[in-house]
């Protein structure tokens, strides 16, 4: 829908600007190691080191390979990213420097097809050795879909024409020559996926069907090919087949273990192929799967994947605030994983999911100016703590301007340049209204422009310029009790369900009233305590607001809560950079702050006054804009 | 006072009785492999090898060294708690049994005096050139302290002339010829001052002298260190000084950090000497150190090390419970601390966390069969999390038998059977009584029954059957604002002074009703919880006693707590063995508990009811002893 989709106003479309203005600049920059202060990146080195090899034979004086395994990944999301701003934003020099980065990757690839600078400069006789850890088939599945994205919007199919080149030596080496083994880090089977779509050769599908019915089959095969080389990249345990999402084969997975963000690319796989081959089996699992996320494993924020230790999902219910890992990308990926479950049932609660995601941590994972950005996400910062202690050193409080593992940034970027792809669908020849957002949407059929300030406005006003359609309007799980639509029309599953034609103006009014939320009381961390969110948002208590200190809280549930509507300026702190957020809906609650008689005093008894107070609340998404300060999401409630 | 006091009934009455009856047999059989079930110890066994290797020069079959480096400290501190059991209970049998174990260890010994058998059988050309991770100098202090203890209470001098030999070893390696260095795990120090009051030996006093001395002086010396060798053991980071406590000289060391144990042991150590030397520089020290452990780093239980990262303090504040440490052995060393803290100044506040980790981290320690034995003492289990996933890997919810790491166990052993240490003091011409007990005291010129249930009574008895004192009671904190003393006194720093002598009957009463504590708001963990106490002793909610659930629970902070005074039949679920604990005080306080309408719903807002009910608590010492169940010291509070 990219392409026929042009934002309007509003938050996303707010960030997508951000993206286009901001984010794909900078991280042009980032990449090519032209920001002072940020740990070199060297992506875009190593690809000019190996390219230098190809042609020389010889590697480039001071050649080697700098940075992650993975560190060709960030090109190739940069490039998707930047590929998708030129939808919102034509950018004729943007298009040639991607152009010129597309030659360098050509002549990266070695003859055969093969692009992974990693192996090619450092380990070139160990190609597809150590799957485990090598992620070469990550990073060709990231510029699979860079390639996809890049010609999709432009036209330009140099890079198509690579990874072409590259996935079909892929096909060849694992399915015409049967190579054994399956990808660490799954990523090119959704990439796979989308190879097929664009190209319509099979061979690509039958690629991505290959690995996920492999994996788990041999459950043992990690452990027999680390046995079979002498040399490691991180050292990841072979026979933790958790981790690695290869406990069972796919089809009878039910919980969501290991690595948050390779599980949730792995899901999005699976439920991308099932909705393909109609494959019940692996149906059952992609709904089974993605229950056991969202039921038992998924933070308010959509964040996932609770542990630091592995990144990784951790047992049911276990959802601490502070030590959450909740990556960025986990979220971006949990987003993917439900667009494709939307293929598999039309559900409102797959909306849902992806709205909870990209308002709350995905958002909060790039500072409002667009130039840092959090890798963890968690729901409770601990000034001195947070960042700095052991356990917190993944849950930094504010947001860094790159990270030497920089999937995060460019994941965001991607994500937030092409957020038309998930906002609208069209399936079945219904057109999907999955996520309110302002703008105008134009495909052959039909016209409809979109009015709103959600998800800071309760009003959603669909004008139908041109055509008809029968529509479909995602309505979110928090109004379904308290909505109404203007005209006549059929709700099922979460979506109602409207035919329209040219002049139709539809409004749709949603029930924004903030709401109380409670956690199940097996999250031991939530015991006693409750969330604030209004509409998809979800909110939380910063020390900038509430004169240094939130830790004292205690929220009065009996007392409805407040919601105003304000400026960044209203609101104070923030930077100019943030200003065209615009309103945002900022919430009160009544309350009460405990006072100790001895602040110093580790432990006592009566010693302490208990005052009434209004606590304030911002978007989570805002927080760790103003430096460091106590953050809040699950607050004590009385 | 080991020998001069009789333990008669009550909780430390029964807990040393245990060590005598129980603790003490069952790890004698597991020093010596002889515990189906139990991973093999191996730790006598390294001293038979060690001595077959000093006597025939070739290594006996089978015979290596097995377990951790640290492994002989298990068999000294076994010996240690025999000891003093022997003080409580004399065993001919046993004492034979220790004078045999004496005798295979002075065959273990070098010619030289070296004794440590991971050297002596694995590395014996490094010995002292991995003074970071090597312990053998912890190994010595505790084999130091075994052998005090032994001569102390039976007369036997063995182990005694055996470690007297080994120091003076010491003292011309590290004194005489001046080798660098200081031990990378301090106990030593601590033990060489026992040493030096045994024996009256000044070199022993000197070298603990030294090593307090040059710590943290050179703060590189652990890097340099590791430069000069190609091996480790654990693999420590010798930059991270912090950690190991020599962040600076020890006198300019303001905050508790780093291992727990470690700094604990050095601390005492501090403590002995600076109230040996009058050192004020010293004596400033440790009162900074111990006020930013009581300030800042403590839980309620009086456990310390908050971070599984290390066995670590953590930062100030951060005191989280589920993935809490509190390693039995950290607050047994805090005791140790506290203790010496005494003599340097007496004030009733070193008393008061003497009582809090005894009564609560350091019993919770031990099963009530003496059997089973915690390593860490988390304030709230999670089923399902804790023990389970990585985070909380440690924090086990029910007791094993023994550990690989097995430091724990033989230290609570050794403490209980020593608490008339912990108990009585005298300074001065002073006798202090600490901790109240039951039980008779005979010096040479004053002997004194105590009549008493405390901590599950609130009357204390003392009688002067013979000769006169000057007698300085300790009144605890909680009850420093509701107290009586039938006797004419005088109140200072939380110490009531009397003089007595025959005849005279004095009687404490004590304000034992139910406290409802809260915590800093800087413990974020905390923020909105309280913990109940009565007396020195802390109180959970554990599932057993209330159907099942606790996460639920809210405590009524505005209705008084009532408490009861129950058998372990009358509480319900405790083993037969845990009988003779006698009545104990359990607690009821009002609350809510929240119902969710689907209790499989992981957010939700209104559907959920809250019903009045009473919580039931029990001291946490007696957590864990009816299989897995939720388990929570703070609590939601209204």
């Amino acid at each position: 829908m990219i392409k026929s989709f042009k934002h309007s106003d509003g938050f996303l479309a707010r960030q997508a600007r951000l993206v286009c203005d901001t984010v794909v600049p900078y991280q042009e920059k980032v990449i090519n190691d032209m920001v002072e202060g940020c740990a070199p990146s060297h992506a875009v080195a190593n690809f000019k080191n190996a390219a230098y090899l190809n042609k020389n034979g010889v590697m480039p004086e001071n050649g080697e390979f700098f940075g992650f395994v993975f560190q060709d990944s960030d090109v190739a999301k940069w490039i998707e990213a930047a590929a998708y701003s030129l939808a919102i934003k034509s950018d004729k020099e943007l298009e040639k420097r991607i152009d010129a980065i597309c030659d360098i990757i050509a002549e990266a690839q070695e003859s055969d097809g093969y692009l992974d600078t990693f192996f090619t400069l450092k380990r070139p006789t160990e190609k597809f050795k150590n799957l485990l850890e090598g992620h070469e088939l990550y990073c060709a599945g990231h510029m699979m879909e860079a390639a996809v994205a890049l010609c999709d919007v432009t036209g330009n199919d140099k890079l198509l024409r690579i990874m072409q080149k590259n996935a079909n030596m892929l096909h060849r080496i694992f399915v015409v020559e049967g190579r054994e083994g399956y990808p660490g880090h799954p990523e090119i089977e959704l990439a796979l996926m989308r190879l097929w779509r664009a190209t319509g050769d099979d061979k690509y599908k039958e690629l991505a069907e290959h690995f996920i019915n492999i994996r788990g089959v041999d459950g043992e095969f990690y452990v027999k090919e680390a046995e079979k080389r002498d040399w490691k990249i991180w050292g990841n345990n072979p026979k933790n087949l958790k981790y690695q999402q290869s406990y069972a084969p796919v089809r009878e997975q039910r919980d969501a273990t290991g690595h948050a963000v390779r599980a949730a690319y792995l899901y999005t796989a699976m439920a991308d192929i099932a909705a393909v081959t109609k494959d019940e089996k692996l149906t059952e699992a992609c709904h089974a799967l993605f229950e056991s996320i969202i039921s038992r494993r998924m933070y308010i924020t959509g964040g996932i994947g609770s542990s630091r230790i592995g990144e990784a999902f951790s047992v049911d219910h276990d959802l601490p605030n502070d030590t959450a890992y909740c990556e960025t990308c986990a979220s971006i990926a949990l987003i993917f994983f439900a667009a494709k479950m939307l293929k598999l049932k039309r559900d409102g609660k797959f909306a849902d999911v992806m709205e909870r995601a990209l308002f709350n941590t995905v958002s909060a994972g790039v500072e409002l100016d667009g130039t840092k950005f959090f890798y963890a996400n968690p729901l409770e910062v601990i000034p001195g703590a947070s960042g700095v202690a052991p356990v917190y050193i993944h849950a930094r409080p504010q947001r860094p301007g790159w990270f030497g593992c920089a999937c995060c940034p460019p994941n965001a970027a991607r994500l937030f340049a092409s957020s038309a792809n998930y906002i609208w669908d069209v399936e079945d020849g219904v057109l999907y209204s999955n996520i309110f957002a302002a703008g105008e949407l134009e495909l052959d059929n039909v016209c409809i422009s979109v009015e709103t300030e959600y998800p800071f406005g309760d009003t959603v006003k669909y004008t139908v310029k041109k055509g008809s359609a029968k529509l479909g309007i995602h309505i979110p799980e928090f109004t379904s009790k308290d909505f109404s639509v203007s005209a006549e029309g059929k709700l099922l599953d979460g979506y109602y369900y409207v035919d329209v034609r040219e002049g139709d103006v539809i409004t749709v009014k949603l029930d924004m009233s903030p709401r109380i939320n409670r956690a199940n009381v097996r999250v031991a961390a939530n015991s006693g305590k409750a969330a604030i969110t209004v509409g998809p948002v979800v909110y939380c208590a910063e020390g900038a607001d509430n004169h240094g200190e939130v830790f004292g809280f205690t929220l009065n549930g009996s007392k409805a809560p407040e919601i105003k509507k304000e400026t960044i300026d209203e609101i104070g702190g923030f930077s100019d950079a943030a200003r065209d957020l615009g309103e945002v809906y900022t919430v009160t609650v009544q309350g009460t702050q405990l006072i100790p008689n001895d602040p110093n005093s580790l432990y006592f008894v009566d010693e302490y006054s208990v005052k009434k107070r209004k606590i304030k609340l911002i978007p989570y998404f805002m927080w760790g804009n103003r430096g460091l300060n106590e953050m809040r999401v699950w607050l004590p409630v009385k």
